[in-house]
């Protein structure tokens, strides 16, 4: 992030708060030390570039404040530059915290752990009072929907590095191998290459297919099985998103056809997205081909989700969405069957959301290609 | 975990919650769905040996019950056995949690987001009342600290995982590698030997160790430097904790001194584990042998810390811990001396403590080992 990219969204994040009617929004998560997730502390880091573990933003027309403690110092000086004024907290970041709050005070009710809201209170509560805190979450996310260059960049180099990897671990042939295996390889193939996994691969072959969430098992890979394979890397915090459903080994007539139905469902939901379509009709599209098909009631997710810091965020392409995709967004387009018992199949591009259409960001091709 | 070990804990658990005079305790995190940190789940997995990422459980003297949503339905099966009543949620666990709980309910408030309570009070809200929802944290992991069998045997072999790692990577040499590349490579071995990394490795070369905290930097190890190695493995969920210093190449005779005062504190610390004994006194054991060094002013950090299903848990050994050691606890014992700006020196075994003594996981030897 450049310096003027970094004073721009803390602009925009404070023209936010005031609409909000908030005189301050505090940026960051108060949770455990121990639930640092993939997902912590995405707010933070699209606001400051700061990528550690102890820092908080306090934000609004009149606060451009960023708070770490003693081991984070020199890490902020260098990430955060000087769109925020840096302030450190002797040992935990909640009493200073609490000194720099006025007014009406928003935060982030769903990051924020119930004791650690209490030991704010707390410390608010030692000092003359005039603090009203008030549950505010989404202001920021809202803000991170629509990627920047360098952010679609990133995203575009996390791609290309899992498209990498789906060929490299292919062609070491599936037939024979255990699910949990190719997982692992296609893991440590992604760190080999500087990424990190955006998420726990899934690769789920014949039956564990029709689980759209299955985990990778020790069960074999048959000759002869669809092979759902959900993989994504990180590349300077941003994710990408992919799946391809392989055969290992040739595959009978009904796997095929549902293949290339579903296949032809990702084609028509990729021909909807453009910036002003909605979320639920982007979703319409590509089901009512599967509807169409026979297979409506094996298709029971959404048809995707936006893809940036965290692996899931805004906004959703859903039956029941009221997002309206815009310029910028990047999300994913991944319909899929899930024939109980048997097999499953799903097709998943990351793309970036243009005027007129969309910049896919996956460059895997999508005929069903058979490895042994 | 046998069944038998299953139902015991439920059952300790339940004459505690019982004690704390609550009628049910929730066990289990209600946090963001991306706050799957790495100390995630710790009580539920302790519990009830479940390690998916939705899942709950309701223990009171009355009460023994399990709760997941769909896609956990086969493994909760597998993974947690009959010593709890199984309840699938549809979709949310939160409503099917509200459906569960009655009388006076204890909740861990530092696991529970405020936007989760505030929808636990509106799901029990449109049911009949009767439920009272009460901050009690705590309960789950003072039972955990004792470690049975199982537990000591994962730990164990977590730790001669790490103390593999450290010999296979010092083997190819530290001056002129990078303190990153040092690191990368150690947590890429461990994943090869079949753990994970219990925690991001420290690798600090001469300046960069006299932060307690550093992380690894882009800076190349220099020859003369001692290296400050924090490492970690995780087999089973169970975390071992590790530290020791090499010298990438002859140090001196300063460098060496300070090697053998935290050489000695630490085996006098050591000498001081035995049940009964408190986490203060074993600390200042230690920071004595110090102190007598002229080096009291750079021990900036307590002796040790509980390890177990979490990199950090109870017991503290610390100036102001008021824990006192227990048969079965799993400790670490690492003194060091941070000089500023000029090297660090700590080194840490994981023991466990036993009725009049220890007995130690790390089997690397303590002498100071020079490596080119």
């Amino acid at each position: 992030m450049t310096a003027g990219d970094a004073r721009a969204r803390v602009e925009r994040l404070a023209a936010a708060v005031a609409e909000r009617e908030l005189d301050q929004l505090i940026v960051g998560d108060l949770v455990r030390p121990g639930d640092t997730g993939p997902d912590f502390g995405a707010n933070l880091r699209w606001l400051s570039g700061f990528t550690g573990t102890s820092g908080l933003a306090v934000i609004g027309p009149q606060a451009r404040i960023f708070i770490t403690d003693f081991r984070y110092v020199e890490r902020a000086e260098h990430e955060v530059g000087d769109a925020l004024e840096h302030r450190r907290a002797e040992r935990r970041l909640i009493p200073e915290l609490a000194g720099q709050l006025e007014g009406r005070v928003g935060y982030d009710d769903a990051a924020t752990s119930v004791a650690n809201l209490r030991k704010l209170e707390e410390s608010l509560a030692e000092r003359d009072g005039g603090v009203e805190l008030v549950p505010a979450s989404g202001l920021v996310e809202r803000l991170r929907r629509v990627k920047d260059e360098g952010e679609q960049r990133a995203m575009a180099e996390a791609a290309r590095l899992a498209d990498q990897v789906y060929e490299d671990i292919a062609a070491q042939g599936l037939v024979g191998r255990r699910e949990r295996d190719v997982a692992l390889a296609a893991a440590a193939r992604i760190r080999e290459l500087g990424g990190e996994p955006a998420f726990a691969a899934i690769v789920a072959a014949g039956p564990n297919g029709s689980a759209p969430h299955a985990e990778p098992s020790d069960r074999e890979i048959a000759a002869g099985e669809l092979v759902v394979w959900d993989m994504g890397a990180r590349v300077d915090g941003y994710c990408s998103d992919c799946t391809r459903t392989f055969a290992a080994g040739e595959p009978d007539t009904e796997a095929r056809d549902v293949y290339e139905l579903v296949c032809s469902a990702q084609a028509a939901g990729l021909d909807g997205v453009r910036a002003g379509i909605g979320g639920a009709d982007a979703d319409e599209i590509a089901r009512e081909v599967i509807k169409a098909g026979g297979h409506g009631e094996e298709f029971g997710h959404g048809l995707g989700h936006g893809v940036g810091l965290e692996i899931h965020e805004a906004p959703r392409l859903a039956p029941r969405s009221e997002d309206q995709l815009l310029e910028g967004d990047a999300v994913t387009v991944e319909p899929g069957v899930y024939v109980p018992g048997r097999f499953g199949v799903r097709i998943e591009d990351l793309v970036i959301v243009t005027a007129d259409g969309h910049h896919n960001l996956s460059s895997l091709p999508k005929e069903l290609r058979v490895v042994d």
